[in-house]
């Protein structure tokens, strides 16, 4: 199923989530180039099978993926742009408003590009990782602008679609403050709580539960760019983080006073526990605003 | 398979790691005689063929399984103990120190008690939910102290293998110690994460990933079992906890600063990064000490 408007896509950062969309566009038979930093890197996606070896000069791909990380959009998309390697462009960075703005202050052409955030992979990385069913049935939010061209937002829904995502519009800002709830936030906390085990025998670790290994698991992700995601959205991260904080903070407290055999604020220990367990059936009860 | 001097086990508190418990012991051909305050939990059991319900005034069997919330192991062992329901106690609850303490004040016969703590169950709850194999190939602490019999250690240790565990003996206080860290701790911090999420719109929660549900899933537990474990061992999880709290403090401040432009301590999150990725990938390579 080749889509007439969408033969050919350039797809520039071939890590986990570039890759990822390149497979998924294979499958439909679309021309797939793909440029990276690192030629190594664009030789294990060509030998996936993600696509071609982009060739300087070729005339524009009707869409141009720009798939490096959050601080690197706003630079990539206008060598792109001077370019004119594409029609449209998109990006796929879990932040959104800091890299538009940048983007905007470089002078970037905004009205072909429609900022995307795809979300499906939590720690993988690099195009080895990849997998062309990374984002199906999973979000992918499209923040478009009020200059941003109808069309150019209608090329990267197909996008979306291709790759068996369900397109999601909101505004960057909205973006943002969710990304920070649902995954920005979430990635500190597993990283403090596996912050504490660094240090422990690990014949102790082994008695961990699945739960254990869960909470986490997150951890696992790159931290240089992690530092830089948070650094980007800092703002809504540290606003989402400072309540968790200090309810631990509090907790903590109740539980200090509790070893001395005063349980006093022990109360405050279940509030927190009834309000996590409200929030985790919120979770998994959730489901797709479309879904029947 | 019957083990000879392990013929008729009582358990006491069909909730899912009794009746887990039970079942295993019955697919091993051993008579098991559940008891439970719920005689609707006990029907449960029954029906589920985890064994026969407990009569009173029968022989003692060889060995019952005290398997209630920490706080109430000291009393259900000294009534058992009162009606010689077996010649060797055990019990399952994640805590040992205070309930240990309590057990000791109350008068019970400690040297036919082995304190012990199969790990496997994060969340679910009730006899419905147990399973033959929720042990199976995972660790199993015991912790017997000085005046304990050898041979009652022995029982206890035969009962974890039947359940396709791994015995690991320490004392009291350094079980209480890991628990904290590995188990009591990251159950709070899942809830600390998943309350932030108890208040968002649900469109915007099904976006989360999977890596979301993940750092949130220990969250679903009963928030008043898990008080009462939290304050049984509440000097152990405050200690682990302090640490935790204080590091998210910290990157909040970080995130709070940048947000304003001003990097300076951005560096602290990039070290918060680091240490968890460290902590879960000695988790991910932590096996047990007598694997190969």
């Amino acid at each position: 199923m080749i889509d007439s408007r969408l033969a050919t896509v350039a797809v520039v950062g071939v890590g986990i989530v570039g890759t990822s969309i390149a497979l998924a566009l294979r499958a439909h038979g679309i021309r797939v180039l793909l440029a990276d930093n690192s030629g190594r890197a664009v030789d294990i996606a060509v030998r996936r099978g993600a696509g071609e070896r982009l060739a300087e000069g070729g005339p524009p791909a009707d869409l141009s993926v720009i798939a490096v990380p959050p601080a690197s959009v706003p630079r990539t998309l206008r060598d792109a742009q001077s370019r004119d390697m594409a029609l449209v462009y998109t990006d796929v960075s879990s932040v959104k408003v800091a890299p538009v703005h940048r983007a905007r202050e470089l002078g970037c052409d905004m009205t072909g590009f429609v900022p995307g955030h795809p979300i499906g992979n939590d720690v993988a990385s690099g195009p080895g990782a990849a997998r062309a069913d990374l984002f199906r049935g999973r979000g992918w939010v499209l923040c478009p602008e009020e200059n941003t061209r109808p069309e150019a937002v209608t090329l990267v829904r197909r996008l979306a679609e291709l790759c068996g995502a369900v397109p999601v519009l909101m505004d960057a800002e909205t973006h943002d403050r969710i990304a920070a709830l649902i995954s920005h936030a979430p990635h500190l906390v597993a990283s403090a709580m596996a912050g504490a085990l660094a240090d422990a025998a690990p014949e102790m670790l082994w008695l961990g539960s699945v739960g254990l290994h869960d909470v986490t698991r997150l951890a696992a992700a790159d931290p240089v760019l992690w530092t830089e995601i948070l650094s980007e959205n800092a703002r809504w991260v540290s606003s989402v983080l400072s309540d968790i904080a200090a309810n631990l903070v509090d907790v903590c407290a109740a539980l200090q006073l509790a070893g001395t055999g005063d349980y006093s604020f022990i109360g405050d220990v279940t509030t927190l526990l009834r309000k996590g367990r409200a929030g985790q059936r919120r979770l998994t009860e959730a489901e797709h605003p479309d879904k029947d």
